[in-house]
């Protein structure tokens, strides 16, 4: 099944998908971006039409992909006056998929991850969240995602929603903690180098086990000693003292999870 | 130069240092565990000499290496009594030095990670963090270490100290995030799986660059209509909500790292 489709957006995400797209079978007829500049750094061999223009939209296509920022879907959205077939769908994972209810048919086409322009990505691995306003718009976006990644699944709104909380847990929050193990490094003349192993690790190791049994150090051990004498380490910092005891007493604590939704 | 060694401890550390060290050039003379069936698992090939008294060490080796439990080193160092030239090590990273200083010469022989007996450990790769009482040991204790790894860095006591507070910053907390997102996912029927990708790459980009420079996500961004979407999304567990909003918090503060150590 090959398709012709139109990226609105010529940002990471637009990029990208328009060059996964041209090679796994389908068409990319045009691109849209409000910045012509965009343009220049996409080979004829991914999409040889644009426009800066929502009104010059190619109205024949049968799938419209709108990958701009968030805050933008609900104003470009509205001018996407296209043939009333058309599969409108964007790839935001923190938006409602009803934010695109004025056309017949929409959905959500979110690939989690972060993209930078210099980066190749191996969109095959890539998970591909889709959702869809009918069962034969779901089928075809589920089959395009199928095309060019082998982890797609099918996510409501809600699910969609959660799934974007989880990733500021395991990705934002987690990078910002190695950037504080980094400048703690820095600050004592410690090679940060000598932490990257255990950092690999870390993930490695919830790739085949939940984190929580793989969950190591003081505060699980419930080894006060240690606690007390990291505490006093940091006397110079108020602000990471906090967080160090925030953190270790969350973990004793397990939380409660029994109604995170 | 090959070393004659007594390893004192046998349960993870001791095992697999035992078992490096073997590996390339090094005798284990002897193994020194109070619990004798510790003794069993440990292959002929690694060490053929064990006691459960540490009145029956042998005297003669050059090194002894101390893999008990941190809390059990002040009470085992005394009670090795050996020859006045041996050089005597702990492998603790949260353990200052001193705690070894009633012996003529002593180090700390530290390798940053966590172990399991059942999985190999290339310790090649791993990093051994260096210190000693004397240039001398220093030198020995570092060849030692530099014929298992290719990773080994002298710190002194304070640096080590530091090191070990980075890295539950980096791995223990890390990890509890990691268990976070795991419990939202599972609360909402959203497959973990569909995380790793994103977890493995966030390990990766820290291997390159520093963590500041490539943090993303809505507190990054400033982009407080999805912080207040998470947060609205996490209104049935304030626990959550508040972590949230801490290290959203603590990620547009940058936080004041000008006095740490």
């Amino acid at each position: 099944m090959t398709l012709d489709i139109v990226i609105i957006g010529a940002g990471n995400v637009g990029y990208h998908l328009a060059n996964a797209l041209t090679q796994n079978e389908h068409r990319i007829v045009q691109m849209f971006s409000r910045n012509a500049q965009r343009f220049a750094n996409i080979p004829p061999s991914i999409c040889n039409s644009f426009t800066t223009k929502l009104s010059q939209l190619n109205p024949s296509a049968s799938l419209y992909l709108i990958a701009v920022s968030d805050d933008a879907i609900e104003i470009v959205s509205p001018k996407i006056q296209v043939n009333p077939k058309a599969i409108i769908a964007h790839t935001s994972g923190a938006t409602p998929s009803t934010v695109l209810q004025n056309h017949p048919q929409y959905g959500v086409f979110y690939p989690l991850q972060s993209f930078s322009r210099q980066k190749a990505v191996d969109f095959t691995k890539l998970p591909l969240l889709i959702d869809a306003s009918d069962a034969t718009s779901l089928q075809t976006l589920l089959q395009v995602a199928n095309s060019i990644s082998q982890h797609v699944h099918p996510l409501t709104d809600q699910q969609r929603q959660y799934l974007h909380v989880s990733a500021v847990f395991a990705n934002n929050f987690t990078n910002h903690l190695l950037h504080i193990a980094h400048q703690i490094c820095e600050q004592n003349q410690v090679p940060f180098e000598v932490l990257k192993p255990l950092i690999t690790e870390t993930a490695n190791k919830i790739q085949t086990h939940p984190p929580r049994s793989v969950q190591t150090g003081p505060a699980i051990r419930g080894d006060q000693k240690t606690i007390d004498n990291h505490l006093a380490l940091l006397h110079n910092n108020t602000e990471l003292q906090k967080m160090y005891g925030y953190l270790s007493k969350s973990i004793q604590g397990d939380l409660d999870f029994k109604s995170i939704k």
